[in-house]
């Protein structure tokens, strides 16, 4: 259990506190839930009036609205408090959370070899393979398998059951969610004779640092040369990133993409879930494409883009759809009206 | 092999037999493929004509078709064939298959602190943590991950590679497929000068009574409080739960479904294949999306909703999206002509 | 470290050599990319204005570009070069990968009865249940599961955190990427007074020979009888293939592909990434079905099909979707218009 007191928090976080620097919080929570041990924040306009009913006893606001909680226990102002609050989740979490002792647990394969930091934890069942490096503070979870010559950054944090490829290289202080396959074969296959015959994928996975990857998502190893992910890339579960793909740095994408193979994503991109994007295509930088939409040309200018049937009552959805099928028509008549003689 | 009597299954499972007792059966089977030896099931009032076709030694039918299985060897009466087959499956299974056998496999690691209770069976290279608990005639399957102080009710099974998160809680007589990994972070960040910056997922998974999971789905922590599944539902495979969403009770959601973070279904909901959500919605219970669909809005009053494009041969819909793309000036054109003088 | 003269590569994979046989050649790169230490191909022919600035040391193309590569160090004459590079691939990595080696690591764990060949291969943490049998030749990753009467088919290779379920097969040279789920439950419930009850399945998955099955791609168990992947076929990641699903031979499909129960799909079908298709439908031999396209009904005639909404700038597309659900207002206009005395 936490237990810290507002002047505490500002003293290691940053912010002006208002109010009692010796308030007692006991947890972080949301406005309308929280209670007078609980410590809140304010990121959202839209959620302003809150601020008249919530229990928190101390809250994270923007300066402006010093006024606002100028009575309350404690409060603290922050230009960011969005921020404030994912700084102050990481603090608490170093707190309530056991970190994984450093050492091999004695369940664990580690392959003559492989090097390991002393600082570096690898669970039980782990699998780390020869030649693999696992750097200071990374942990390997437990059931995890990190191939031959694979590299580990330092500091990252890999779940349980995830599979590094042979070969594989991963940056420093990312963090892995259970499940993610990097480095399996990419798609590759030759017609003949109404037959596919199998191209070994020779090229890898390069990952930046402070890269997140989801659970249970896939980053296939490159055909010829490597599938490239940059810096401080985050992935939600369950996305698919096919061989030689790029992905620049900062982009973020929701759950459920999919990536075909050889496209290169630019850096600063927000993709939203279960987007698609066809291969060898080009999205340059800071293009926001949004949830569900299927990208199947190159985007070569930053902005917004999106494409979605849009949802209906079921008899009505129909209807649209069979007109849609028929717009040809339809334009065939407004022609045809057009056309007519005044 | 099962070996069982007509007249056996009765006894056991209900309903009225008309025909011999004593009719041995060895097998259920779909009416095209059934022979002598299998018991089948008319569930589907369409495939009615197959009464007259089908080799089954055993038929299941509603009371209505008295008559029409009459002169048969042995036939079962009940007003809910598809029900009763659902029951005589779970009955085969149980006499077909091995149980895992009660206690924890040698080559299993359990952490000091955790709770096994004697009737729980912990298989081949599966980790239970510090203070787990996992209940009577519970299943952990092999290669199976059970973080510090999960819970794994009494009854629930759980299949090989199954990730259960630090903390994450499942109900009773629950059932999770291979590879499903509950209790990964959730997916948020803050933004920072260009850069992500990781909010911690502060919460956990709770998971109710009677619940199926189904293979590689995965099931966010949340980042405040906890993500919530109520009792009876049914996820299958690859589907994506973010943080905080909240799913009612005997909602069944189809394979490769997303939903985002904090949104809330209803009840008794019944969700398509490959359907996806936005986050912060709510819809309400009894509602019916259908595949492929995009809910990018609240769903507030009962029904049947959906919304995909219509597929069609090649050349047509790539002819139907172009004109979709210039709906506007069709509609400009109308108006022109609206506004033309008569 | 691979290292190969241009006549040894000739003599053992075929083609018509042209320039010096002793060509000394340690990779295969990309035309853009190439060395003059790699091999390249031109398999694209709008690629083929690269074939001047290449600085590839060999590069395979078709006869009909003699003349284009008459001046170069090396060059190979293929009719189909993409092929030659497919089977030059294969040629590499058996080369400079290193073959697991037989026999069964001493941490796995292999249940009594199971039957393994002297020469297969069973990694660290691997599974193998009772009555399961293992080929000549073939791999079972490490931490892979395989259940019990389960069968491994001769050279077929299984990487890590695969699951395969109890009773079921595969056929011989089968190529299965990590954490993919072979033979989960099928997705079958059956309604009982507002609550799902579970029905057992009790069939299994058969696949073919020379089947690729892709990272954490799931292949349901038949409810009653199998779920049937044809010879040949190729299945890349995140595919959701559902109970009783009939995939015919050397139809392939890219990721995120799911496929509702008991839908049969021909053979030599090409079905793009993220499509979803519904159950119990029938799709014929030869159908192409374009990326992220949502298949309703069933296809009886070969050819190519598809059907998304069009990708937009944010405002135009969001405009055409509103346009969209109106569509039977603007069909009524037209006809209001058709209707008015000339």
């Amino acid at each position: 259990m936490v237990e810290v007191r507002a002047g505490e928090l500002v003293a290691q976080l940053g912010g002006e506190l208002l109010g009692d620097p010796d308030k007692l919080l006991r947890r972080i929570d949301g406005l309308e839930t929280a209670g007078p041990d609980a410590i809140s924040f304010l990121a959202n306009p839209r959620l302003q009036p809150l601020l008249q009913t919530t229990e928190a006893g101390c809250l994270i606001v923007q300066p402006a609205l010093r006024a606002a909680v100028q009575g309350r226990t404690a409060a603290i102002l922050s230009d960011d408090p969005y921020l404030y609050y994912a700084r102050l989740s990481r603090w608490w979490a170093q707190r309530s959370r056991t970190a994984p002792a450093a050492g091999v647990h004695p369940s664990a394969v580690v392959e003559p070899g492989a090097r390991l930091h002393p600082q570096a934890s690898v669970g039980a069942f782990a699998f780390v393979g020869r030649g693999a490096v696992v750097g200071a503070g990374a942990v390997v979870g437990p059931h995890s398998h990190i191939g031959a010559d694979a590299v580990i950054g330092a500091g990252s944090r890999i779940a349980a059951q995830v599979s590094i490829g042979d070969g594989s290289r991963l940056g420093e202080r990312c963090v892995l969610q259970g499940g993610a396959v990097i480095g399996g074969d990419g798609f590759g296959f030759a017609p003949a004779a109404g037959r596919w015959e199998k191209i070994e994928q020779l090229g890898a996975v390069r990952i930046g640092d402070d890269v997140e990857i989801g659970a249970n998502t896939c980053i296939d190893r490159g055909a010829l040369g490597d599938t490239v992910i940059g810096d401080g890339v985050k992935l939600d579960n369950l996305i698919q990133i096919g061989h030689n793909v790029q992905v620049g740095a900062h982009t973020v994408m929701a759950a459920c993409v999919g990536v075909s193979g050889s496209t290169r994503i630019g850096a600063h991109c927000i993709i939203g879930g279960q987007v698609g994007i066809a291969g060898h295509l080009r999205i340059v930088d800071r293009v926001q494409i949004g949830a569900g939409s299927k990208v199947n040309r190159s985007i070569l200018e930053p902005g917004r883009y999106g494409g979605i049937f849009p949802l209906g009552a079921a008899g009505t959805w129909e209807k649209n759809a069979v007109l849609v099928s028929q717009l040809a028509k339809l334009r065939d008549r407004i022609r045809a009206l057009e056309n007519r003689p005044d």
